[in-house]
Formats: C-alpha cells, structure tokens, sequence
C-alpha cells in the first residue's frame, strides 16, 4: 500500500467519476482518467490495481479504519449501535463530508452496473464485519455486536441516501443521526400502539 | 420454471448439502446428488439449472413470493417492520421450519466458500428490495420502506442465525420475535439511558 496522499487520489477519483459518468464505466481508459486529472499513469497505479479501485479502493479502506479505530476509542459508556454511529461519524467528517459530488457519482455508476454491484455489497459485508469484530474487543457479546453493526449498516445506507439527494447542505454527520432516529421509531412502532388508536 | 414439488426438490436439497459437507462443494457432481437422492439427472434438470442452484434456486424463489404476498395481504394496522417480519414468519412456517439440517449445513457450505457469498449477498439484496418494493404497494413511503426492509432483513439474518446454533427446538418464527425485540432494544438505548446510570 502506498501511503495515502489525498490530492492525486482525489483528483484521479473525481477525474474517473466524471469520465464515467460521460461515457460509460466500460468504455473509459486509464490514460483518459490520468489525462483528466494531469496525473501520470505511474500514479494511477501508485493508488490504484486497477479501474474498479477507483470506485472500491483507498476510500473503502480509509473508511474501515478510522470506523473501527473509533469505535475501539469510543466513550465506554456509549450503547453499541450509537457506538457504530459514533464510528460512521467520525469517517463521514475525514472522508465522505468534502466528497459529496464523488460519492453521488459513484452511486450512479453502481446503479448503471450491475456487475459492479457485487464487489459494493462484498465490500460492504467486510465493513460490517469488521464493525462487529471492533465491537466484540470493546468486550461486547457475539450477538449483539451482529445486530448492532448490521443496524448501523442500515443507518450508513439511509444516511448516504438521503444526504446525496437531499437539496440542503446539511453534513452528512446530521443524516447519520437523523437515520438513527428513524431506525429508532420505526423498530419501536408496535402494533399495539397502532391498533388502538386512541387509548392511552 | 417447473412446478413446485417439494419432495423432489427437498430430496434433491438434502442429498446435495451432505454430499458438499462430506466431500466439498467444487468437488460433488449432479450425478452423486441425483444417485444418492434416487432420483435421475432429468429430474435434477428440472428444479435446478445448475449445482449453484441447489443452494439458491427454488427455496429462495419461493421465500420471495411468500414474504412478498404475505407483506401485500396483511393486516393494516401493523406498522411497517412488523409487517416485513409477519411476511417473514409466514416463508419460516411454509418453507424453513422443516429444514432445519439443511439450512445449517448449506450455512457452513457459504461459510467455507467465499466465491459462494457474492451470489448470497445478491440474493439476500434482491430480496430486500422485493420486501421494499412490497411496502410500497400498501403505500409506505420509499424512505420507511427502505428502512423496514433493511431492518427486517437484519432481524431475518439474527433469527436464522440463533436459531440454526441453537439446541432448544423452538421454531424459527419464535426467533423472529425474538431477534425483533432485540432490534428494538438495541435501538432504543441511549446514552442517557446508560450514561447516568442510577437517575430516574
């Protein structure tokens, strides 16, 4: 792994996002991406394997890190899916925050390529998993570390959702704990509350 | 696609998943899963295009169909992850209570194959979206469909999970309660709650 210098990866991701976006995932060469972003070849692959990486490679790292480094340096007394959350914070300020076009972009690829879609869901079961196993040396039960990092995950999808297509500039910190909230209400809803309506 | 005939399929299901457990997935061939069921290679043909399938043809098929009637027949007045959770008690009662064995071992046979996981996690997404796409019909909003669905899907994968380690011989619907209760007090933990341990 090179170390991580956020400029030429940066540039060569918005480059790529852009190219593919104009004429098709396939169809894009690596030297159109390096002309694009006035970067050479040489440190195309410095960042990347190849052009999948774009979408898949040093962000998604750089993500599983600092979540799982957060969610071991997190307050003890935070309950676990808030830990999780805690953790998709921290990353959405030191990645995602100042990326918002490139993250829309790259959803809008993955949409258009269905072959694309494994590795994001791979790559996301990895996340998950990793999420669980901080949880786990934080001395928290099999179990629950499942469910909550699982939870989490659909908090972080919700989030990213509705922070790419939402028309304010509201950090995506906000959504994620706006996404809890709704997770919240809708996991406490009760038939009983709903099936009778005007007692209590 | 062939009628549904659950004695073949399932006959078919069983020898295939002990022949994988003894032997190896890669290593079993249709011709050892035909013989050992009794069964001929016709047959085989006919509920399964290929080896893959017999771990996610006809019974996710048809989990699909009966999670996504169950969802659109329900009754009114339950909230929206209840509702996911009532179409997935309906697929455990028709299709998984009896199979229990089997879902175990096809669960080890994932777990020792990684190049199996990517179609899981496809079939596991396309599932969520039928769910998602089931609560729209009652007219639930996208965002809560999403939510639920996700939700739900995490409480399905708890249950199953519990249920299949589990030595009590409880049926998997009382799993499903169960891994939504605990959804539900996962989710509602705060840090006020544990935070300020002794007050209120």
């Amino acid at each position: 792994m090179p170390r991580w210098e956020p400029d030429a990866v940066g540039r060569l991701q918005a480059a790529a996002l852009e190219l593919f976006a104009e004429q098709g995932f396939e169809r894009t060469t690596i030297a159109e991406i390096t002309q694009r972003a006035g970067l050479t070849k040489r440190s195309f692959f410095n960042h990347f394997a190849d052009k999948r990486e774009v979408l898949f490679g040093p962000v998604s790292e750089s993500q599983r890190e600092i979540v799982t480094r957060e969610i071991t340096a997190c307050p003890d007394d935070l309950p676990p899916l808030e830990t999780v959350v805690y953790g998709l914070q921290a990353a959405a300020d030191a990645i995602f925050e100042t990326r918002r076009t490139a993250v829309t972009r790259r959803r809008e690829i993955l949409d258009a390529n269905p072959d694309l879609q494994e590795r994001e869901l791979r790559k996301r079961a990895a996340l998950t998993e990793a999420i669980a196993g901080a949880l786990r040396t934080r001395g928290i039960d099999s179990d629950t570390a499942f469910l909550s990092a699982h939870a989490g995950m659909v908090v972080q999808q919700t989030a990213m959702q509705r922070w790419t297509q939402s028309p304010e500039n509201r950090p995506l910190r906000a959504f994620l704990s706006d996404a809890l909230l709704s997770l919240r209400t809708i996991a406490a809803q009760t038939t009983t509350q709903r099936g009778v309506p005007s007692e209590t």
